[in-house]
């Protein structure tokens, strides 16, 4: 069953406005069994506010022990459920740079790497090169030219860029040319069924092609493609809830993210002062609004306990500026956890709280790890988070007579 | 979804261990509305100590209001879907008496019965002939020979055998061959599906010649067969989780179990302490134990409270042991409860206790059912408990990127 075969069916409108803040990472891990987490060590009284007025519960991001990336973490928090819909490599590595994927195109991840005299690999990743040496590089394989194909090359990091194809007949089904090793050349291209045969044709003319226009490299004359993904085919937001809405997010990962679900992407935000500006001054468009915090997922990555506390404390501050606005729902919760302990996503449970005037309270006084467990939401698979989102502003009719 | 989706394609191989101790039919039930259950009744500073430290929850074996056998509760914990995953009651006979099925193998639970000189059933079950009665007529039955079919046959308990049949072509799907009535012959077996007809000749077979063989038997000359089964085909630990596993338990079931889904088995422990001797002795060889105590299920199904609560303690006692070989991640379960107030296995969540060194404790201070229905873990499904086990052992990878 999946959640929107009902909310298609009984979602209405209304004017009711539905915030939902998402502190990447938010959930944590004490330091030693009778400490506290980043968020019971973080002076919070905005969030412990809305907590005596709300209700909250512990959000599992996907199941119990497994720990998401970005991508399947905000699916789950956009009510898409994470195993069902699932982003290939390419193509978040494409909406991680801020590339627009269009319906039909398919997202290559891609690697320098060197080729030796008989065009065996002989550095898989060209040595690391560094960013401003591979970024003309990859610009200069926009030189690549195939009849009744788009290409699109774009520089990401060090030995890493994404070739976007756009055209008629790709899918994404196709093999990694990369051989997992050196002295032996790429692999070519193999399609894993008929509707990828084309995208295959494509990728060893693409190749072909790279390699001559490298020719003249010393730093990097090859390339091993990686993750071949078509744009995955998400419903949108106006489509499963009848929401319009809108993304305020600082990274291009989480605008690409929002923009798969059919989110606009509002404003150039670089700081959460400034996404706020955005949610004020867009504030009468939209009736759902996506709010995207990355510190505290960045603090807890660098394994750095106290900074996650001090950015938890910024996001707190924040609050007053939101509730200023009294949307009808307001939601703050994280994508997955990030353990400045363990300094990586985690798979437990993210402390969520929703707030609205028939939220029914659960009479808490903080929110944190060890409130949420006994919350009034329970214990719950993220995915379920939009629906509540529905219920609480009044936009779900009934199931049923 | 099947976990195992996930799990097979997210497991890695570190070197931490997790050790799973089944106490089994762990959960209880208060003699009266405001009583004690068993677990609360019994003094367990081991177990209560390690709440302080671990997170608790309550785990549902099979769905709400199931009570499950010791197959689909086991199986529950081995993170084994037990709906997905049925064992056939001939399969679990045959394991439950310590016969090693084999890929391929049939199984089928016989009784023995007493025909009169038609052939009709006069007496269904032998008039529950005792098993030192019964065993040598099992081990008659052994003559029965029938061209390229392995046949074996083992005594159980009074009036009840198995019959093993290995060969070529063979498959689970037969009707019982028992009318439920007297006063007329046993059904011939019947094939439900193409597979399953050699089955079923061979089934035939063998009955016209255990009947040849018992015609001088006054006691039970005659049988009927209930349960065809073919092993079940289970996933192994190495496959889904990349484990290496150890079950150390006393009883046949309870190893059979363990090595359907390819769990070594290991010693001829014959009580609890020499079990924690062999966990002691095999600690480098594996990286998951499996460890089964009988007794607070076999106490519960007695109806004896304070036999149960004794029991209880017994095991704490034997805590210290199991913590002092410092394992990485340390489960308390029970793969189902067995309250002594019903003296039968029961639906009700079993009190789950999980230690790690980043399991997220949830500051509680006492082991129980009442304690763990407010839990960390909350209230979940057993067969997400191994998941929850490997992403604390830091043996699952992340989802997606």
């Amino acid at each position: 069953m999946d959640i929107h075969d009902l909310t298609r069916s009984l979602h209405v409108k209304n004017e009711s406005k539905i915030v939902m803040l998402v502190a990447d990472g938010l959930g944590g891990l004490p330091q030693s069994a009778d400490g506290q987490t980043e968020l019971e060590a973080a002076k919070t009284p905005n969030l412990d506010a809305l907590a005596t007025q709300g209700i909250q519960g512990a959000s599992i991001p996907v199941k119990l022990g497994i720990s998401p990336g970005s991508g399947p973490g905000h699916l789950g928090l956009f009510g898409y459920d994470p195993i069902q819909y699932l982003i290939g490599r390419g193509a978040l590595e494409a909406t991680g740079i801020g590339f627009e994927l269009q319906q039909g195109d398919v997202a290559i991840r891609c690697n320098f790497c060197t080729l030796d005299e008989n065009g065996n690999i002989t550095d898989r990743r060209a040595g690391r090169i560094a960013s401003e040496d591979s970024a003309p590089l990859a610009i200069r394989l926009r030189e690549v030219s195939i009849p009744g194909i788009k290409v699109f090359v774009e520089p990401v990091k060090e030995h890493r860029f994404v070739v976007v194809l756009r055209g008629e007949g790709l899918a994404g089904e196709v093999d990694d040319t990369d051989p997992q090793k050196t002295g032996v050349p790429p692999l070519a291209p193999h399609a894993r069924n008929d509707a990828s045969q084309r995208t295959a044709e494509v990728a060893a003319e693409f190749t072909r092609q790279a390699v001559e226009l490298l020719s003249d490299q010393k730093q990097a004359n090859g390339l091993t493609m990686r993750g071949f993904a078509a744009r995955p085919q998400l419903p949108s937001y106006e489509e499963v809830y009848g929401l319009t809405a809108a993304a305020i997010a600082v990274y291009p990962m989480y605008k690409g993210l929002a923009r798969l679900v059919g989110m606009n992407i509002v404003g150039q935000a670089q700081t959460l002062a400034e996404q706020i500006d955005l949610l004020e001054k867009h504030w009468e468009e939209y009736d759902f609004f996506f709010i995207h915090y990355k510190y505290t997922d960045s603090t807890g990555e660098d394994g750095n306990f106290d900074a996650k506390v001090a950015r938890t404390e910024d996001f707190d501050a924040i609050i007053p500026r939101v509730t200023a606005l009294n949307p009808d729902v307001l939601i703050v919760t994280g994508d997955h956890s990030t353990p400045s302990f363990l300094k990586s996503h985690s798979w437990h449970p993210v402390p969520t709280l929703l707030v609205s005037d028939c939220c029914r309270p659960d009479g808490k006084q903080a929110f944190s790890e060890r409130e949420c467990i006994t919350g009034g939401l329970g214990h719950f698979e993220a995915k379920y988070l939009m629906s509540l989102a529905l219920a609480n502003a009044g936009k779900l009719g009934k199931f049923g007579a």
